[in-house]
């Protein structure tokens, strides 16, 4: 039985965490910590885990984060660099939900976040957590910098052009969006219900902190840098994030084939029947990417509609997929619920 | 392994069955049927179930549902009553969705269905399938008559009160509001999302089919007829009911206390603290009834507040709860997973 | 030409202020206050006011509120009470849309808002502002209390009940359902879209600011104190209330046409014909109370289900209701447009 | 007075123009017909209208559209251009909401809409209702083509672009996305709220009817054909378009100036300041198009946002404001009114 810490259990990916542990028969929740909520119930503050989890939120300090075999971190940036050196030296495995371990290259860090990185070290060793490109290296990882949504959706629907070299890798568009929820569970006046709910906006059409990861992951799988240009928006939807991937093709190629070459052992990606368009209540709750690809009148143009649920293969459940493969348990272990539709 | 048939799983509280199914470890859905869509595999229909189940819609002419140990009627009322009578012969178990087996009094019967019953001795023999009413009979029936949404959440938070005593049964009130899921999975212009987003709406104040099965179900508990009026609501949500119950107290008593030893030992009923107001959320996805009562400044008025999700307690959760039942097995298997929050 | 001016304009009532005023010909807004956001456009804040609304957010401190013939307040409770009487004394019309003078019965006020009452004097004189009660007073009156949102429709829809003597109004019942714009124009966890999408709740059903308003109203139309039990409840809509009242009769009356004499002559009360169900968005922006009446089975309960926009009946359209009368011009004025719909 | 004559009008488009007229000073609606719905009062239909219009819906055969100035169509495809050419014989001008007056190419008229065109010679004078283009050519149509809703915001987004030459035309990319009310008032299973609330999808990406009308318009701006790929999506709001638009430089230009300039002098089109992001509710029940223009990280890809209320400027708005233009009338009658904003 894996022995599980959370660190920062208040937030939305904190909450979905605790939901699909709930589930995994070979891991146990064993501390959860939150500074501001010591000494509360966590069902008192999610009454959805009434009566399936008996823990109190614990103070970090004084938290047995020593008598875990793995801890995640579902805190904001800057939080899981300051602890996992000590963890890791412990032994103890990390899993980041947020982007530590993510970003290689620490000038696109310090642009980006402004914060110092204090781990330097274990940031040259953490692997990027997307076990559709790093499953082996995720096996053997100590520290886990776990992808964020909206990287995981483009990455995965441009995955396959560009590892086959057939796009134009020079002019990239990613059309995303999300639903509220990728916002965290803050009270923000820009995402109050009466300020979303019957709405659409765009929003850091100008610059966004996910640009650097997803640049970072398809210039690594073309071999050479990329240019993407990618705009976010949000939707009055709790859940979801849709991606609409444009790019152009350099030559002719089957690209539904391609697709479903490329994902076939994949156990969290699906590629739809040609012609398909995926809704994201497919994957409401599930840790499945669907993926769908077109090529309008059959010109250059290829576009890819990539969707997930930005809590589970957005965030928690790919943390608990990667925990899966780090401790050598079936990789869809507790992720193989279907979808709640409607 | 129980062999379970479904008839007509193309509507909401279908596809929410096979949802539960597809993680229920001690039955296997044997064969599924759709006049209209024979020969279309189900995942097709719902793209959430893909690479969850292989079956395909089969006609009802054909389809091998003497083979199955248990049927489920996921369909209009006047289908179940008319295959029923054969199954049950056959030694099969039936569960009926709809109306067809839950109300005995035939003019009630009559009055809102316009039909006549074809199945009258199954009827009377049938047991409402309510468990934390009619636990044991349930385990030992042939036919249930699986409870309406509203009616599930009306009774079992006025049962405490009626049948402790406490309350004037000559004028309780039920003022309830569904999730527009509960109107079933149809065209209808009134159900469209721009008729019914950023809106809100009582229907059938004069008169509602459920009314009857609550009025039934009360009445039993306490004796001698009860009078309820009923006010149903559409709220912009897709799932939940939130029932409003206000009776007056007939003599001074800790309510509190009733509600929690009345449901002690309910492995699906969740009695909050005082002072608590459940969210619908709270239970989206559960098998959970999730109830909280208050007595406005001290007066002699009792509010319960009394929360489902439609789909589940309210209809396919509460017929697989009873399905084990019947079967011997543990009553909580396939439905213990935390709610989907948020 | 009125001078108008408002104090407060940051919030929803207040911006819903504006959008009413930007339409009507007989006034005009002269100065808009802001402690917080003094030197900014209001159509910076507010982008759907760009091109209709030249004004910058004023210092209270020097703001031109002398020069006004009337001033609106839409801040908290306890900010018009401390400037009312200097305006009040140098003939400038104050209507408060918060609460500080609505309650007559100073314990009232302390014991809901806890905060020492500074304008008495004025209080006393002040008027409510529902001009189907208050039509002459408003008239001439210097200070207007303008109603809650929930007070309006509740009142409204028991108003020809209580008045005719035809029910027994120790229990009277107003079970109220008010989309989120209710809450406020502020970010609090609790009103977030992810919080609220796609859920329901009950709130303050131990208590509410609201109902000592609403029983003060219906107790001087019944010439004796009634006895309310008021259950408020949050639905994912923007705009909206509706209430539904539940009444006993204590005498055999026709209740449609008890409805349309008492509100034959109103121009913004709009009683439908029987069996009708209204739903809010056939007011959304409109300065409508939609009511229809009915009688279940035909028993001794009378439910009333009355409508409107808690941002417009509810708050800014009734205040400009006031002002119209008040200032002697026609009523309606600014105030006929129809509802959005969809 | 102009009389108006308004055939079809129980969709969405219809019952906004009666919104929009009910404010016209200067236009009043003489006579409606629905074949389906003949003798019904069209205030029982659309409750947001009682005490606003008085009319019943005629049956088409028997109604005074002689005696009208103006008949607006809002029917579907097909039903104008049947009847113009009698209409405009007679000195009616026509305003049709659907496609038949918009394509010049009839294979392209052909190809979509698979149905004979039976108007050739009044398609040959046809105008196409955008006044940002055709003002003058509108001011002395017999017949007007109204734009569709996504071909609004997409060619008003990337006319100065194009007028300009300032961009690659071979590749130009609409993402857009669209409130439910742009799929029309009917029942299809596909916009019922439970299929549509807190979800996101594309559809039609392999073509839409929508885009030759689009290609058509940049064409004749550009002086060459154009390349567009166009992705339409369905949004959970009822109301709204937001179009991104995709377009790579092909020389650096002050790209805010160029929109600024394009559309210093236009009552309807509002450039926002650089690094805005326009919220469609901002223009919700408005006759505005709102735009901003980003160039992410200074590159070559410039991105405009657009925005549209479908059912105002997208349609019966755009449709008033060609009226006001042929009849010599200030363009914005009855169009001026804010947005309804929360």
């Amino acid at each position: 039985m894996i022995k599980v810490g959370l660190v920062g259990g208040t937030g939305y990916t904190g909450v979905e965490l605790l939901r699909i542990l709930a589930s995994h028969p070979q891991a146990r929740l064993h501390t959860i910590t939150s500074r501001a909520d010591a000494g509360t119930p966590v069902a008192a503050m999610f009454p959805s885990l009434r009566g399936k989890l008996d823990l109190v939120f614990a103070d970090p300090e004084g938290a047995p984060l020593d008598q875990c075999d793995v801890v995640f971190f579902a805190t904001p940036h800057g939080v899981a660099m300051s602890h996992a050196p000590a963890l890791v030296s412990a032994g103890i495995k990390v899993i980041d939900l947020a982007a530590d371990f993510r970003l290689q290259d620490l000038k696109q860090w310090d642009k980006w976040y402004q914060l110092e990185h204090t781990a330097r070290d274990l940031l040259a060793e953490a692997v990027y957590g997307l076990p559709e490109m790093n499953r082996d290296p995720i096996r053997t990882a100590r520290v886990i910098g776990n992808p964020g949504c909206y990287a995981t959706a483009v990455q995965l629907g441009f995955l396959p052009l560009i590892e086959a070299g057939v796009v134009d890798t020079s002019r990239l568009v990613a059309d995303a969006k999300s639903g509220v929820s990728g916002a965290g569970r803050k009270s923000e006046l820009g995402i109050m219900f009466s300020e979303v709910s019957d709405n659409f906006r765009a929003y850091g059409v100008s610059g966004h902190r996910h640009h650097p990861e997803m640049v970072q992951g398809l210039s690594k799988a073309a071999g050479r840098p990329v240019s993407l240009v990618f705009v976010p928006h949000l939707t009055p939807a709790i859940r979801g994030i849709h991606a609409t991937l444009y790019a152009s093709l350099t030559r002719d190629v089957d690209v539904q084939s391609l697709f479903e070459e490329r994902f076939r052992d994949e156990p969290f990606v699906d590629v739809m029947p040609g012609g398909s368009h995926p809704d994201t209540r497919s994957v409401r709750g599930a840790n499945t990417c669907r993926i769908a690809v077109h090529r309008p009148e059959n010109g250059e143009v290829v576009v890819v509609l990539a969707i997930i649920d930005n809590l589970v293969k957005g965030a928690s459940g790919q943390a608990v997929q990667n925990m899966n493969l780090m401790f050598g348990i079936d990789e869809t272990t507790a992720l193989d619920h279907p979808a709640l539709m409607p």
